[in-house]
């Protein structure tokens, strides 16, 4: 099988199983117990929190441990949220957020909140202009995320922030899928709020992330929490956040000679598409916006997304059409829609992403079974 | 290290790490995606669905993974809730309830739900005429847990479950303590919904399961989410919940050994302790209430149990004062304090909670400690 859907999940490192086991073995103390079991929980948690801030150039006292990205962007949100004053009640996001924060949005209009939806530009991003005509006098809370899972758009953040800090606005990101594949870097970026995930980066399913800029007041989803300072409630997974630490900073070593490897696989792609006439072209031109070396969101011009995916499968290859957290659902994606396709185009969208393993072979043989597919009666 | 504090959180088994390792390996697409790799998880999924059914003698249609047990707590609460009629909006807990749910009750007060608190008898045991005392026309939910995390008393849920169907009430009940341990069968039992976790029994942390008894209305926590039915949203930790699935099986396949094994260290401790004139007396008599075989909670009457705690620790003994979920309140434990205990008695409180593999030599290394902490100038 040739797996091409790294930005649906990732099978865990050597490394990460390899820590996983051990903590396991000898870290598995509850790490809110008081005695020397705990302890010794609560002391790998603490060397993770550190790590993690490290990673992102942030504070150990902002981190926080979840049980993955969703859950990360849902109490990320909330808690902040929460602790704005009752002036701020205006909150805005992007039309091409992941689903978990779309979801949210429902949850938070019943609420009484009032929410701004922008929409990128048509090739994708959310310009200072688009940003600036949705601010208001109460607007609290902005979250954009750092790059789309499907198309792989990434955002200017650093720009983005500079316009919300004069403001005194916060920005959360979600940076689940540029975690481990490009820098995200507190301060260059600017976010006050941050997600990650663990198991698109080789880290084990079921972990995550949240950063808050220590200093901006947040208040519990959950009141009573005593869990990560209250953040969330439950037994924290120390064999598994040391997984994933193990894992992001294995990533993180090696970023730039896998973005190279990444840019190379994804150049092959397109260039010999091209060459062999096959109806493959980028969702967006390099040239206009920035996009994750890793993730190929593309246009196949001449079938449906989930007929190529099919074809695809059936001669033992995973690709998809788009997020997997809204796998099953009839309606184009909005964040391809977003870029001015209509809906058919839209469903013409197909997603290729690579892992660290992935080899020009596996590209040759995807490129095979594309042609193949081209050439046939459609 | 002696380790006993197995109600806190336990090791995984090697077993059930094998699986985790694995499945990692072979198993790691999204199970939501739709090519083969997240067909394979999504049916590695559905087998462990219908095996932890299988365990609680309920129907794989109405299990939803999660996160852990608090998790579950919340969410099962929430979404049950939520789907009551509005001429139901009485929901009735005990006052003896994991954290989780005693953090959750002031958020639904908050929400505008009716709450009633139970106190249970001086055994610690909700009686039906103290369930009935409660009931109200408006009553849609109750919940009380299968067995106390601190004193082991387990409720009679059989009694109670006939009760509340003649009323067309619903039952939750949390048996993240009691299951693989005594059994849990969702027909002998009559619960409606159903609170499970991982780590307690071997299995990995970070993984717990819901039941809601097909037929039951729900409404999700987060509108359009679509993992898990609506019930969960974020990527499903297959081989986490794989890891678990396997775990439980084998606990519950050896559930009678272990149970006489676990009664066999309790006796050994209070016998041995009387013999030994060590002043520890277990919380509740045995003729008065069921207790978990593997949880000894105790009183142990010449000091404060966090001063045992540490004397024990400091010779290399894990006890707890109490649940790790509530470590560093300084209050007494609320479930202490039912069974008719002052503050300060309830402070002498310690529970002490074995594992598969605790040997009577351990109990008695224990023994000796606290024979020497009751004799030193206390």
């Amino acid at each position: 099988m040739i797996y091409l859907d790294y930005a649906a999940s990732a099978p865990m490192s050597e490394e990460a199983l390899h820590v996983f086991h051990e903590l396991n073995k000898e870290v598995y103390g509850n790490a809110s117990s008081l005695h020397d079991a705990g302890g010794k929980a609560e002391h790998i948690l603490n060397y993770c929190r550190r790590q993690l801030a490290g990673l992102i150039h942030g504070r150990e006292e902002g981190i926080y441990f979840t049980s993955g990205g969703t859950e990360s962007n849902i109490l990320a949100l909330q808690s902040v949220l929460n602790g704005l004053p009752a002036s701020k009640r205006h909150f805005i996001t992007t039309s091409v957020e992941h689903s978990s924060i779309r979801n949210l949005v429902s949850l938070l209009q019943s609420q009484g909140w009032e929410i701004s939806i922008m929409q990128p530009d048509l090739n994708g991003r959310i310009t200072p202009e688009i940003l600036l005509s949705h601010l208001k006098e109460n607007t609290g809370l902005v979250s954009i995320q750092h790059a789309n899972s499907e198309t792989g758009i990434i955002q200017d953040l650093q720009e983005l922030s500079s316009v919300l800090k004069e403001r005194h606005v916060l920005l959360h990101t979600d940076a689940v899928q540029t975690f481990g594949k490009i820098p995200v870097h507190a301060d260059e970026l600017g976010f006050d709020v941050l997600t990650v995930s663990s198991h698109k980066l080789y880290g084990p399913k079921g972990v995550g992330a949240v950063y808050i800029r220590p200093g901006i007041p947040w208040k519990p989803v959950y009141p009573g929490t005593t869990h990560e300072k209250g953040f969330r409630p439950g037994t924290v997974n120390v064999p598994g956040i040391g997984a994933f630490i193990a894992a992001a900073a294995a990533m993180i070593g090696q970023m730039t000679e896998l973005s190279q490897h990444f840019q190379k696989l994804r150049s092959h792609l397109f260039t010999e598409a091209e060459r062999l006439g096959i109806p493959l072209k980028p969702v967006v031109q390099e040239v206009r916006a920035q996009v994750l070396p890793h993730i190929a969101g593309c246009y196949f011009l001449k079938a449906e997304g989930q007929y190529i995916m099919l074809e695809c499968n059936r001669n033992g290859i995973c690709i998809s059409t788009g997020s997997a957290c809204a796998a099953g659902q009839q309606e184009p994606s909005p964040s391809v829609k977003a870029l001015g396709a209509t809906n058919q185009e839209a469903l013409r969208f197909i997603r290729i992403s690579f892992g660290q393993h992935t080899t020009l072979q596996e590209m040759d043989l995807l490129l095979k079974t594309l042609q193949t597919t081209s050439f046939s009666k459609l």
